[in-house]
């Protein structure tokens, strides 16, 4: 599999986030040669929120941190890739079981204080024996610098690890903000999942902390498509130590507040960025694409539009071409069903203003939009003439390398 | 361009609709050599009923038709191919009311008699000059059984022509129906639209075609997809003469009672045909694709989720790759945002139950499944586990020949 052109020259230094600990191994569950098992070790007292997938398939796994989330502690974190235990019944349900109680025991906690999440192939059952006897090693050897390898140990058909990191100050102190992501596309050949954990020492209490996750994965990690397929395990989890606290910095109750306002940028920034790598490393993806939607009804009107935009497999399609079609993203307006006034919609790729008035602009030129087609990131603006109503989303083109990738029978 | 592998053998000899004649002719419009405009001249007192593409950005034509359907007369149909007449500003208005004025003029009727449409490429000016010269000679050599020519005439990127017959008893009388259609999938490199027509000698009443016109095109052309996107233009009309009634068929006013209803079969019969043709001629299509949801909270629920397994890029993707990937169409159930018992959930390629009860069925093995997938024409069905409501839709694979048809840049 050749790597993203997308892909970052190199990962960035992470710092340290205190109170985490993380450590990885090849359990072989279905890769060879790989990491494909990761522990995150979490301190007491840390705070857990997340986001999980609205499939009403949804996995096992998600289930288990459904029900956690509603006390919202944590003491470890287990993730496991080429399997996702999804739609496997009550086995998966067992499995779930004994992995928690054997992180359980390796991490000296309770089990409801474990979070899980798999990912990999649906509907085959997931024996956790294959890796319950590792987690005891896991915690022995779990080290706080071991966040590219966390990264890998998730990784399915991603090209390359995703690993984002910001630092804030908050009472005059540093406060670290780590996250790691999967996900190449939405979806993968039969393997099909988005998964983010960010990190922080901020002494976040349990209702900021959820706040601050839901928001920033809205506009982040709800904002991107690569094939518009929703998978059975999406799980986005944000892991608060409190550890800065020892260091001055006191407890965030309020996410508005100029305090919260600081740590809730730093996890936008980390989520939009672990998003937006994602798209990048879309599966077959040779475009990063920017659908910019104004002038809509409200805002989730414009999402919708943009939306409808994005995931046009026509739309798709003439981005990959490198055709400047936009009578496609007129259709796509169209089928949105959103309010949109024909005869004021105005289309932008880039700076070029390609139609205006509901019809097509009287100095555009072909050639103009067949130049810009050409560039990697493409941005394109869309007026649909009704209100005050925006919203923007990313994707990526579609590509016969995503035809093959997907097509491909499963080995 | 290769044609089909589903392309019919022939195509079926149609009888003569007493009450409609056609000619076609090159007008140039878009295409070299081949024919681009029709005239159909429906005898007086014909009765119009019709469905319209419900995009929020439709075409000059659909608006036209869309106000001529209220009072649901008409005397002549003009459509040409290769310019959709979509997102035109006023100028396309005014292509429609020239067209419009020299059909009514050809044919010797009212202008808002006349029904129109057009389908080709969006956002480019259509010039009426181009082909409002070649109607009165086209009225005048029209003749009962040009149906080829006409199928032909408004073909974009389809591959082969959709021509469907019925005919049904009424009072004894022998009454017909003949449709024609185009449509590569809803959509084809930048000309994106499904059209349809059917004309009928039998007389109908206004409010009974319009029941039978709507009915048919839910069941028929709203139950396929081949991509998800709707164009500007689509169009179904319907047309009843009435010429039958000199044969002793009295008019049928009651869609529901046995004389409509024999009618309304027919007509179902024909729009059902032409939809399927429409899928099997879908853009690098390689794979027929029948999904049946059942189990579902009512009809609309069950489509939904028959939509959202249709649609899936992943689903299509696995189809032409002859992969039974049965966890992808999990995955599709669970992102429909429809009620469906993940654990009561069952699966069926064919006649074999892949899953059951939430898991993958005990009985079932990967050999069979894969043998299955090899036929061109696959059958999927998918029972919910939540009530009765049951749904059944249309579609193809998705393959590479789909990218490079739709990433070629326009020449």
């Amino acid at each position: 599999m050749s790597v993203s052109p997308f892909a970052p020259k190199s990962l960035p230094k992470v710092p340290d986030i205190e109170g985490v600990s993380l450590a990885a191994c090849e359990a072989g569950i279905r890769y060879k040669g790989r990491k494909d098992l990761m522990l995150a070790l979490l301190a007491p007292g840390t705070v857990a929120a997340g986001v999980l997938t609205r499939s009403k398939t949804a996995s096992a796994p998600v289930e288990w941190c459904r029900r956690q989330l509603t006390h919202g502690t944590a003491r470890a974190l287990v993730v496991n890739s080429g399997n996702a235990n999804a739609f496997t019944g009550m086995k998966g349900k067992e499995a779930v079981a004994a992995t928690a109680a054997a992180a359980a025991e390796a991490a000296g906690c309770e089990e409801n204080e474990v979070f899980l999440a798999s990912t990999g192939v649906i509907g085959e059952a997931l024996e956790p024996e294959r890796f319950t006897g590792h987690l005891a090693q896991l915690a022995d050897t779990a080290s706080a610098d071991a966040w590219e390898d966390a990264a890998r140990a998730i990784m399915t058909t991603d090209t390359y690890p995703k690993l984002v990191t910001r630092t804030v100050q908050v009472d005059g102190q540093d406060v670290h903000v780590n996250g790691i992501a999967k996900g190449s596309g939405m979806i993968a050949p039969d393997m099909a999942t988005m998964l983010a954990f960010v990190f922080t020492d901020a002494p976040l209490c349990a209702g900021a902390a959820q706040t601050i996750c839901a928001k920033a994965a809205d506009a982040s990690f709800n904002a991107i498509t690569v094939d518009g397929d929703t998978s059975t395990s999406d799980t986005v989890l944000l892991f608060a130590t409190g550890a800065a606290e020892k260091r001055g910095v006191s407890t965030i109750g309020d996410p508005g507040d100029e305090r919260g306002a600081a740590i809730a940028g730093a996890v936008n920034e980390v989520m939009l960025d672990l998003a937006h790598q994602i798209v990048r490393d879309g599966e077959g993806a040779s475009k990063f694409v920017e659908i910019a939607v104004e002038g809509a009804e409200s805002a989730p009107a414009a999402r919708r539009i943009a939306f409808a935009i994005a995931n046009s497999p026509l739309v798709k399609t003439a981005f990959a071409g490198e055709d400047p079609n936009w009578g496609r993203i007129v259709m796509a307006v169209g089928k949105s069903g959103e309010a949109a006034d024909r005869d004021r919609l105005a289309i932008w790729f880039g700076d070029i203003r390609v139609a205006s008035d509901g019809e097509v602009d009287p100095g555009y030129t072909e050639e103009e939009g067949a130049a810009y087609m050409k560039n990697a990131e493409l941005r394109v603006r869309v007026n649909v003439g009704i209100g005050a109503g925006a919203a923007t989303v990313w994707t990526c083109d579609l590509t016969d390398k995503y035809i093959s990738i997907n097509a491909d029978y499963r080995s």
